[in-house]
């Protein structure tokens, strides 16, 4: 790195983690419909960054949704324009007495800050914000032209931003989306991301009896909801953990043997990763590994499942209704759209008589795919070995960023997704936290990566 | 009626609905500890109602839980004692959303009292307490002597009450148990229980990774506690409703013809079931109708099942862990404890990989049966000829009081079941409510109940 980016990184490192506390602060869950007004908040916090941080045409700007932040800083001509995505809003916090400290009370111990949104996408995203300002506070300007594109949504599957980004493809054209919002392969290796899976979310709600009913006086006569609902998700899953949902594997390739091979190489620990999270073992479809299972294999899981009495003690009825939340992860060529049809006929096929059963599509999102050989993604491997003095591993992750495939197809540019979290830094769980030491591997990353994309030949 | 019971009754009625809606007034809520106090409150309200009334010897006797109130009259020598049991606990009140009028603020619509606890077990408790009132306060005494054995855990399955019983043995010694805690058969249909059904209730803990993860990361590289709660419980019951549990059928006597044509000649109505609890259709164990399911057949039933995220939107994750909430109903010579340890050898059996898995039973009954030929139960159906004019019918209940049995076992006596609750009253549901027609109906048949027992052949 630049001796001047450098020596002014370490002299404001200190004011750069309290601004992130600052951002991790505000309770920006976008699910709640109580938090709107903190969505507002961390919008305009965010654009105030962005503008003290030197960036310009800082706006934000309103969707149908929760609103977006956008900025520029355009005085690189001739060279490529890079398109930052990222997210200001953050996952509901509960289980909140699972938390060691409150989710939004952000505290660093032993080098790592803790929060809501530390990691997911807050601190990440924050990386490209102060290699910004790194640049423009020293050398006076960038070797790139940068724009930045920041939602509100993400974490309730982006339902607005797909129509933001044909309104605004002319503002937001770029030769490249590059986007710091996942884990990095583990600890001290860092990675690039050439895959994503699909999403397809659904909740199934099943109406019994209009009350709850006395188990003792009509139990064994009627329909019993929450056993219609087991029944129902019982037979979605084989006893090999195959999804037994006809034509869901449609568009789904068997891997290669060379992917199976590249898999193995990267010499993932089973034991350990049990050990982690604390179950007896790692279990899933067969005839797969964990890292093929979580990445290049497609899931149906329950999120959440609930109907009748959850109090203390017993009430002994037959619950009214019961309800689940299910996310499918897809991958290669498989269609949400059409996954959910195929569920809808699994579910019209198998529905349990007695009850009445309603279904709805929640969230959709394509699989994504770039070729690790692209030129952006070779520059994003330099960039790498400066930030973190090691080569990365070329990884597919098993989460979901459905718009990364919208921004791939409307803004036609390559997605480099460079990722400084961890695994095990709990997003979407309790104590998520973000390992700092990586917030300046990350910045260092960036600052090179710029340098790497000047004078870099235009797709 | 004794012309002066039936004019005492009529000039006080107003007094005594409102002493019952002051009743149901107080939350008392056995399963919940927040309402301890309530519980006390409950019992000491009834120990003075008692004593206006006229009993002597009331106390409130401590338990290993929630206090019994006992009071007695005994100045009918030579004549027969009748043990009077009932409960002042009443259900959770939740889901409060659903209740018309709060649950714990009685009112009185179209001839029905509304509130938690009006028909289970507080106003039909309340014929009892002013049925003596009405004879001590005219005729100055009873045909037989009564006591009054009134528990604050009925709900929660009476975990204290045989220990009290065995201690308090000598004091509670009667020659018949006469309990008023369930439903008729159907309005103005009186009818005789002479069967309940036991109860076996367990909790199913399942146990997955330390803490919620993100499903997109995680998903399909580790169990989801949600899905193999889903194929454990899935694995309990068979396509045709049977529960699939080896050995849980053993001591259920297959139905008499004798006792099918009984069932058959009651005219149940399947079509005005199913439209009242606005279900599609009444479904259930095949080859068995609606009444044997729910009187002469065990069951297991769902009472309440969660695990994961249930709030608004989507929360993609793996669960950390999942639950549920079941009860049994037996029958006939099914043990509650035997039934158990089926229920633990089958989840030994089937229990998923990856998660661990815990049960626990909470609740035990064993289920009840007294021959419709007894003494003391013909006594009865003639008071309900006198109380209602109509010969009431005789039946079983699919509910569990499993104190019965106990009271049965412990004391030595019959037990007599004079319901003057009805079907459709929701009890345990929103909107409990009590016909207060059957107030003044179950009063004047307890009236003609004592006299038809004095002179009686004892035993």
């Amino acid at each position: 790195m630049e001796p001047a980016l450098q020596a002014y990184l370490a002299e404001h490192r200190d004011r750069h983690l309290e601004e992130i506390k600052e951002f991790v602060r505000i309770p920006s869950i976008s699910a709640s419909t109580e938090h709107k007004p903190d969505m507002i908040r961390a919008a305009e916090w965010l654009a105030e960054a962005l503008r003290k941080a030197g960036l310009e045409h800082v706006e934000v700007l309103s969707t149908a949704g929760h609103p977006v932040v956008y900025a520029d800083w355009l005085h690189a001509p001739g060279q490529p324009t890079a398109l930052i995505y990222g997210h200001y809003d953050v996952q509901p916090a509960d289980p909140l007495d699972q938390w060691d400290t409150p989710p939004f009370e952000p505290v660093i111990r032993d080098g790592k800050l803790y929060g809501r949104g530390a990691t997911d996408d807050k601190a990440q995203l924050y990386t490209h914000v102060k290699t910004v300002e790194a640049y423009l506070q020293t050398i006076g300007k960038l070797p790139v032209n940068v724009k930045f594109c920041i939602e509100g949504e993400e974490e309730i599957a982006s339902p607005s931003l797909p129509a933001f980004l044909e309104q605004q493809a002319e503002r937001l054209q770029a030769d490249a989306i590059v986007i710091s919002d996942g884990p990095m392969h583990d600890v001290g290796i860092p990675s690039i991301c050439y895959g994503l899976r699909g999403l397809c979310g659904f909740q199934i709600d099943i109406q019994g009896p209009k009350n709850d009913l006395h188990s003792g006086l009509y139990g064994g006569g009627v329909a019993n909801p929450a056993t219609a609902l087991v029944q129902l998700l019982s037979s979605m899953r084989s006893e090999n953990g195959h999804i037994a949902i006809e034509g869901f594997y449609d568009g789904v390739n068997e891997l290669s043997d060379t992917e199976r091979t590249a898999f193995r190489e990267l010499h993932f620990d089973d034991a350990k990763q049990a050990n982690e999270l604390a179950v007896p073992e790692l279990t899933g479809e067969e005839g797969y590994s964990f890292l093929e299972r979580t990445t290049a294999r497609p899931t149906l899981e329950i999120n959440g499942i609930y109907g009748g009495y959850q109090g203390e003690g017993l009430k002994p009825i037959v619950p009214s209704t019961a309800s689940a939340k299910i996310s499918c992860r897809l991958v290669d060529n498989q269609e949400p759209d059409q996954v959910m049809k195929r569920i809808e006929a699994h579910i019209e096929k198998y529905k349990p008589a007695g009850v009445t059963v309603k279904v709805q599509q929640t969230h959709r999102g394509k699989p994504f795919y770039i070729s690790p050989e692209h030129p952006y993604i070779q520059a994003a491997a330099r960039a790498y070995e400066d930030g973190f003095g090691k080569t990365p591993v070329y990884i597919r992750s098993g989460g979901s960023i459905p718009i990364v495939e919208v921004f791939s197809k409307v803004l036609g540019a390559p997605v480099v997704m460079m990722d400084f979290g961890l695994p095990g830094e709990n997003m979407h769980g309790p104590n998520e936290h973000f390992h700092l030491e990586n917030f300046d591997k990350g910045v260092a990353t960036l600052c090179r990566y710029w340098q790497e994309l000047h004078g870099i030949q235009n797709k």
